[in-house]
């Protein structure tokens, strides 16, 4: 694939026109007005009543029930299910006029789950959309896709580096038809969730085959025996219960044979498909925290004085400031333009698309947010600001989805392949 | 002027379509092939011929004569100063649709000069065109349209920061009727040029006056008495003669009062209009530099093996070149949305977007360059690439029309306002 | 001041000599030998105990007993207060020998408070004994010295950027033989132990003086009326219970007007002393956290394998680890050549070395962690690593004890003062 | 080896006195009042004399007359080949005291000639002194050690990534008891001065051979036949003539068996030998360099003005006065720690010491001068200051003796097999 370089700057390039189209404008002004209205009184009532709960694994009485009425009212207005990109089953949006919707989507926490869109189930959803049997489908998508369940995808394992698939090392063996799964995994975000239901899991399958066709993806009910949840991982100290990300321990786990997901060995080619929506949404709410960071930056560099001037004057602070903004216009373009990728070229050959974007955004939205915890003081680091938590997560998007590394490799590798292309077109 | 947040994210903005016009693909398609059977042919045999030569600020017999005759050839087939953008005289190409004609012109070194679009005479031209008198336009603005005459801007002068207008010191004093100058500039680009005939002067006419009409232009034939061209500016030791960044000194040079521009006190207002062509096109001059740094640094590292291995995988050598690939395509999106936001904003909203990529490009391509030169080893500072000498220009580039750091101001300010807007707005 | 450069270069600058002195080597190693058998198993047993206690700001029965007889212990072997700098009441260790041990007793959370060595009360006892009046020293540097309470130092206010002392604003008034004093505080560190019984109080006592002579520091026993402990101010989600960083409201607090340190309006004078121990301490302790985080890093590194290799030797790995030895072994350098400034030179003239190192440590530090962090995956922001904590306080030191950017000022504005003596001595 | 971690600091570390000997005090103040005395006064004139030379590959009448005048006095007066360290043949000098030393002698361009103490003789005599057989010592030695001829060491080749010595193509073949050699080398420093006698050049006599066996070091006059200096190298454009960095093809070139160093495959052996002076000279010429650049910064800084304030305390700018003045503390640190290393350690020892200080110093030197440079505006690309060419050899430095990255492939790997031996020690 040819990134492309200006050498063969393509005039006429699809991928240059950035806009959302115009039938999708209607849908992102209603997703808007119902946030506004509908969503945000929700979810301060939601917050403030869950705030006392003991278990803070599970929800309070009331709590679920408020949510289940906007999801609802979501649904009769129809805004429901669209992060299925060019799907029968979603709204047929572009990857490009979602990516514009999930900006408005990440600034309040509630608004993903209420349009049934949120993540990690937009992901599952959308595989078993594509690669998942009629039964799959009937059994676990459309309780999915009604909202009734949630779901988890378990990839990660604590005791190897994952960002090489070969490094899976949970297993699942055929026995008498059925699948035995043994091992762990860890940072399986949305497992403690009281409704969540089913994971989706990545095993070994075939300790001896090619790299790439060792693995499988399956899918476990949660409620399955042998399946134990350990703890929930932390980030920088917060568990995001009920939500969570837990560490789960596999235990000679069983399920029927055809719980395996497109076939044995396809794991890793399930893999690549799941890039679509669920990227760009994050790198979307990212480059929205990064805004926040800078106006909140902003302001309190207007506000407060020192040696006679206010702050955001002094020293190199007004630099800092013109670089974010730099940072984050070229940010937009490049996950607006990964979108449009996604959706004129597949996400396959967009992938490195992806990994640019994906490479690109959380590590430089991190400095954004450091230069305006800087420009705070010490506020910058308390309870005061949103800027602690924001930086944490936004740290650990780094390694989530891939560690920036593995995406350097993937645009790296790209770039040698485009050379090598060249001159072979040349001889 | 609000550059745009995610906040208030336009989905229709018109900026976001970076596709060149259906009407300037012909054109473009035209550029391209004169280039490869005019201008390359030429170029090779002009640069030969010039090797030699005796006196280095001058041309050798038959060079200007090849020239002419390609130029004759373009202005013939309609090739011919399209950079004025939505003007009468010119082909009236939009900034986007130039700024993917530069990309092209930039290939070659002489390719700008044979379809007349080269600097400094575009910016001269422009301004003439915008603010000139019937008579000033007829003396020079019609002979540079022409491709009879060059011409030069002295801006920077030797003694103080000029980037801050209020240092300009270069004095103009209307005497009898004319204007008297003296001081110095230098850095004055192409002053060197047997062809150079007439400087767009910047004069401080009114040292007490308010900061931004302290300043005016003025037009100096520079075979005036009292001009006096001292010396060639070196960049990093070349001094890239005949064009040449020449060194003058103003001795009591007198010229007709009318050969003010636009008014007494408006050469501030001048430099705000003299934004449009140049920058765009020295920036992505500046990204086909960088593109073609990326290419050398790939072919290098894939044709080297050190401790095993191909260069190019080892180490962090990957890494820095996807972050060249991410870099890159980040910034041609940024250029071509600058030079949208020229076509739909006008120049003087569109001037934070300049300042942007402005601050933007150089720095980052500096950096793949340097990327580039470390992938080379001693080769890279070397005679055998020319690594080392887009090196340097590029480097000039970050102090040339305005360094970096007034770019940040100018951008970081901008965002300052936008937030004292924002509030003002909500109270 | 000349921090020295080349050009002066002194080929027997007494600031290069940066071994421990003989005399203090026995005190070190009876130091670390002191941690290792008492304090060591001590602390282990006291954090279990305190583990499930049901109000985090108070100890449970058994802890602070426990505490007391390792210091007894401490006490009676001599190993106290040897953080007080070549004085009279403490072991006359040198501030480059402290350095060394201070290392050592980063490595245990109690070490410092075991041999009452530990902040905020190391640079409150060190103001009383250099600026206390003899009724002061009996009444709080006694019981101080003897570890029989604790203190704080409330500095920083919420209101304003303390970073510029004339933006004190709590306010100090005298009536009646009494101050009077109003405002906030908070990272009032320590404040919130149940044993802290002072506060050394920095206020604002003639808003309309010479800009370093508007301040004063008062002593406030935390019990006087009017003292409302507000909350717990967080970093990065943790509120360090029950040391704490308090926010502190003062609402008409009295205490006599005996209370002042040094003399009114000398506060500003008073901060410049408070430098000594206490940011050796810190800066040593960062060098100590890096270490461990460089470790860690390669730990991981060398324990995991993906593609063919353990990560420490994937991409750029390998260099971020030289990358961090480099920052660690000039750290360690800067900051023994700091403390022995503050030996040769004095607290006063060795400030710029104290900035330099202030400015410079934090941030490298904060660096290798977040390498380190990169390198473990997901396991590196859990619970699993210290590395997440360790990252968040040393983030938060770049703005405690003045943010680096005031520390950048300090030392730039030197360099500008050095040259202008230079330029001042030629002439 | 074990660079020192904090876990184990040695708080009686020789290498922590960094203090110049009190025996090396009176020859490094005599050396200043040498330099200052005889070699500034004749540098001028022999600068003067040799500019307009029409054959710049050679000496002008007068000028090598000159310089031997001032060589013999400094030889009477005993400052002469004091660069051997603890050698019987030179001062005995231990490296930190040369280190210090170097400083002077990087001030003016002639002064390690004047005192034969100029590369790469330096490093060639240090070869022959330790390797050399009593009839090579007779035949290049002495007339090195008398000032009589110069050398030069014919290393890289231009075909190959030498960084890797396995990769060295030149090959030496024994035939009929001569070694015929055949291969490209370039960058040979000094190979283009007429008074060039001898080079030492790295050869492949074994292909075959283990990795670090295929090498050996080989004398060649450089008027032997089949010796062809093709051209000069340059470097972003310089030739530095006559002196030179000479591209050399050997064709059949044949000399007697003994003229072999040491024996057969033990090139690279003698390589890590030549680790000595050489470097420790160059990063103490690169910090000279940055403490110039930061000196030609502050004066520019303060004596221009923008936007009503000198531009030094304009924006980030004093920042960047502070960090170049905390990395050149550090620099000169870590330069004289590794020079102390390699006194106290050994060559081989102390060579990841100065792995780290060759990869730190040229970077950030050339980071400080890269601020310099844009302090000046166009000023500093221009012929006026001499930043241009000491950025551009400074940059040079970061390729020659081995680029950056491999330097922190040896700290970096050195660092992994220190966590290596801790391991195996605690097991």
């Amino acid at each position: 694939m040819d990134t492309g370089s200006l050498e063969k700057m393509d005039v006429r390039d699809p991928l240059n026109d950035l806009r959302m189209s115009e039938e999708a404008v209607p849908l992102y002004e209603h997703v808007k007005k119902f946030i506004a209205e509908e969503v945000e009184p929700m979810s301060i009532k939601f917050h403030e009543l869950g705030e006392g709960r003991k278990d803070r694994w599970s929800y309070v009485d009331g709590q679920l029930e408020m949510l289940e009425a906007v999801k609802n009212k979501a649904k009769e207005q129809g805004l429901w299910n669209f992060f299925l990109p060019n799907a029968e089953t979603g709204e047929g949006l572009s990857n490009l006029d979602y990516a514009y919707i999930a900006a408005e989507l990440g600034k309040n926490r509630l608004a993903s789950e209420c349009l049934n869109c949120s993540a990690p189930d937009t992901g599952n959803m959308e595989v078993l959309e594509r690669v998942g049997t009629p039964e799959q489908k009937e059994k676990w998508l459309k309780p999915l896709l009604n909202g009734e369940i949630r779901s988890a995808f378990a990839m990660t394992e604590p005791g190897t580096a994952c960002s090489d698939a070969r490094n899976v090392r949970t297993q699942a063996v055929l026995k008498d038809g059925q699948w035995v799964i043994n091992g762990e995994k860890y940072y399986a975000s949305g497992a403690g969730d009281p409704r969540c239901k089913i994971m989706i899991v990545m095993v070994q399958t075939d300790p001896d085959g090619p790299s790439h066709q060792q693995q499988s993806q399956i899918l476990v009910p949660i409620d399955t025996p042998g399946v134990e949840v350990l703890e929930g991982m932390q980030v920088f100290g917060k568990d995001d219960a009920p939500h969570g990300h837990m560490h789960i321990r596999f235990t000679d786990v069983k399920v029927p044979e055809e719980n395996i997901l497109l076939g044995v060995g396809r794991g890793f080619e399930i893999s690549q498909l799941r890039l679509g929506p669920g990227r760009i949404h994050h790198c979307m709410r990212s480059i929205g925290a990064g805004e926040k960071a800078l106006d909140l930056m902003i302001d309190r560099g207007m506000s407060r004085d020192a040696f006679g001037q206010p702050l955001a004057r002094l020293g190199g602070n007004l630099e800092k400031i013109s670089r974010a903004r730099i940072e984050l216009e070229a940010m937009k373009l490049m996950v607006l333009k990964a979108a449009k990728a996604m959706d004129v070229l597949g996400n396959k050959e967009a992938r490195v698309w992806i990994s640019m974007v994906k490479a690109m955004v959380p590590e430089r939205v991190c400095k954004i947010i450091d230069d305006a915890i800087q420009m705070h003081g010490a506020t910058g680091v308390s309870q005061w600001t949103p800027l602690a938590d924001m930086y944490t997560s936004q740290r650990t998007l780094r390694l989530a989805d891939g560690p920036d590394e593995v995406h350097h490799m993937v645009v790296g590798r790209n770039e040698l392949g485009r050379m090598g292309m060249k001159k072979a077109t040349k001889g």
